[in-house]
């Protein structure tokens, strides 16, 4: 296979169906968030066109092609040397039917897709408020920690006008960032159905939240036993 | 003392500097969920001006007179039963000084105080929105339950007209209804800071939220480790 593997890239087995993502070490690596959000998603329906919002390695619909029997799911990355390595993943993994990467800001995404076009959209998207922490020295990383070049709120409102109603939205973000998620989805009638928090221990407070709206869904919230990972 | 109790009337004691509160068994009685509220809400600061937004037996204030420094409590209570028996609590207690009844649905309480008037505000409010559920027998048990006088957006639409900036609001709920909490908190301005789920086991469900929110204050949620109580 005619696969380039790049100085500071490393293939790293996914440890499922023999899958695996190329990563490049001094850059913005993939994290158990994602995981765990490909598990938290896997119960989507036989057939789904799928949307991951910020694909990045491409990690959660690589995932989401194992766990799950979608049709097809899309990946959209901005930046070009991230999106080039998802693809050259893709093809590693001959999911090249299944996984298709757009290189493009998601708050274009109307001049790629029809209104109401997916089944599910997944998303990991930047945790953290654009002017907030310590600037990145590291561009690439900045922007996929950062919410340089869409909002949660852009990423909520694209999602809205994509999904199908009664379609299914899935995120992971930070629990501090729960009113502004609450209040963006409620916005854009994406209706929060449940959520989980991640916690390392039952002593701790909770790192991580998953969280599963449906378009035009009616209000009521499920709060999930906690999910324990270390 | 010259205090009535009347038919079906109980006086329970609250285990705690010898307060007493005054039910009637066949009403809607208070539990574990105010006890909490009053615990979640302890470390008001010395002197406050506080208000509790449908005080029911009177439970919260009472409690809160004893756990902290507070300089005076108002109770709203809009039916006058249960507002006429809170009194007789009141009295009971000799907290005449500190805690005073209000008889009055809260929609209208800017007739009683001028806005930015209070430093905290506690509630318990209904739980239930107006439609939903079965409707009780009893109209009392009914209205403390349900939306029926006022809906949650009307609780925290009052909350922030009359609390000072940087003022505090500490509320009990059902976790089924964190969206709405957290959409009309955002609305208002009585930004949500610290959030605790109460679980009866490790293994189960919250059945219940605390939250304290600060008028104005910064957008940054902490939640909290769990509290056990079965």
């Amino acid at each position: 296979m005619d696969i380039k593997i790049e100085k500071d890239e490393v293939i790293e087995d996914l440890g499922i169906e023999g899958l695996k993502i190329i990563q490049n070490k001094k850059e913005f690596c993939f994290g158990i968030d994602s995981v765990l959000l490909s598990d938290f998603a896997k119960n989507l329906k036989k057939d789904s066109i799928v949307l991951d919002l910020g694909t990045g390695s491409g990690i959660i619909a690589t995932l989401l092609c194992a766990k799950t029997k979608l049709k097809k799911i899309y990946g959209v990355e901005i930046q070009k040397a991230v999106s080039d390595r998802a693809k050259r993943s893709i093809k590693l993994n001959n999911l090249e039917n299944k996984f298709e990467i757009i290189e493009e800001n998601i708050i274009n995404l109307q001049n790629y897709f029809n209104n109401d076009t997916f089944d599910v959209i997944v998303t990991n998207p930047p945790y953290k408020e654009k002017s907030t922490g310590i600037k990145n020295i590291n561009e690439q990383k900045y922007i996929s920690r950062h919410e340089v070049t869409a909002s949660l709120e852009e990423f909520i409102k694209i999602s809205q006008k994509l999904l199908k109603s009664n379609g299914e939205f899935y995120m992971v973000h930070r629990p501090e960032r729960l009113v502004d998620i609450f209040f963006y989805l409620r916005k854009y009638k994406l209706e929060p159905k449940e959520i989980q928090f991640v916690k390392g221990d039952i002593e701790k407070e909770p790192k991580l939240i998953l969280i599963k709206a449906i378009k035009n869904g009616k209000h009521f919230l499920k709060v999930k036993k906690d999910y324990f990972n270390n």
